[in-house]
């Protein structure tokens, strides 16, 4: 039995309970922590749910930033400071990653305020989140803001990657699983997830199989 | 101990290994199949894993196309009809989505050669997948070439929701794990979820709470 909505339903639906409904649709979302540092050295955190893959050569990410919402001081240091980070969000620290999206103060660190860790490497002025186990450094390449809904467009440059090793495998797919990323859905839910299978790259006219996930350890 | 890979590194990965490694980072997917029919009437279903929530009011929703890649007729028939249908991939049907990105003609439809069955609602020329647990109609709004690699980003708004009853909770938010909606991660592997939590909204000076996963049930 489906329950069905058209577009005049859509807009009469009452505010929050448009917004959990419209965001439930798109599927599971990633959920990534942006790490930026303003140019006078105060560090921000922001989760993000809106990370997606662009293109692997160049090897580029999209995320699309809200500006009238929580994140604000996320896009000012990455216009003022041209870098950025995204940190897999694990299960470990769920709560304290979703904690980020409190209306802290512009001088206020989340990393402090919810007890994540700073990480640096050299030569790149953004935060890393220590407890993540999958790190990306990224050069902002465009920033395009979206007039259908005054939403921004952001594009990075992959510039650093760090993975642990166990999840790493031969082919170059990395078990994110195994690094007990979570998954998004809605606003507010947390997932684990369990793999079902590794497919075949599809071909027309043949079966696909199903894949092993592959040896671990860096290959290439 | 984790792996690191830089700028330079990275550039040289061989082409594979590249392109799955840099598919994997951005975290969890979601997976939808894009439903068309070209304006002489040949349906098309392609698995697309960039689908992302843009904004609840207006109701829209953003995608990556690659025009070089499998979905060409996708663009095409957005361009020609301006309509198209998202549709959650579920565990029981995701080898016949993946099968969906294999290299057809533009005479053969998918939903024939996968094995998935076309439903319609009326007045609107787009096909949905009988199949799917929740199906979304959407107009057509900006495609925009991204200059940065030649990727096209098309923005629809919502205009038609099909859900199964079972799965709507009182506050709007769409139990997408009891949907058996799947998620991908890199190009090619497909997971089922575990619920950890939802959690309630982040405030300033206050512990962030479990959320009840809520009554199901049309309430609006």
């Amino acid at each position: 039995m489906n329950v069905e909505f058209n577009k005049a339903q859509i807009s009469e639906l009452e505010k929050r309970y448009r917004v959990q409904l419209i965001n439930s649709l798109s599927g599971f979302k990633s959920a990534n922590l942006v790490g930026t540092k303003s140019a006078d050295g105060v560090t921000n955190l922001a989760i993000v749910s809106s990370v997606f893959h662009l293109g692997a050569s160049p090897a580029l990410m999209g995320m699309i930033i809200r500006p009238d919402s929580v994140p604000r001081d996320t896009l000012t240091n990455i216009k003022e400071t041209g870098v950025y980070t995204l940190n897999h969000v694990g299960r470990s620290f769920y709560k304290q990653a979703h904690q980020t999206s409190a209306r802290y103060k512009p001088n206020q660190s989340e990393f402090n305020e919810v007890g994540l860790d700073e990480y640096y490497i050299d030569d790149f002025y953004a935060p890393f989140v220590s407890q993540s186990a999958l790190k990306i450094g990224l050069n902002v390449q465009q920033i395009t803001p979206l007039s259908i809904n005054n939403t921004v467009l952001v594009i990075g440059e992959i510039i650093y990657i760090a993975i642990e090793e166990n999840a790493l495998c031969e082919d170059g797919y990395v078990d994110i699983e195994a690094l007990d990323t979570v998954a998004l859905s809605g606003l507010d839910s947390y997932h684990t997830s369990a793999r079902i299978a590794r497919l075949s790259y599809a071909k027309v006219n043949e079966p696909i199989t199903e894949l092993a996930i592959g040896k671990k350890g860096k290959t290439a």
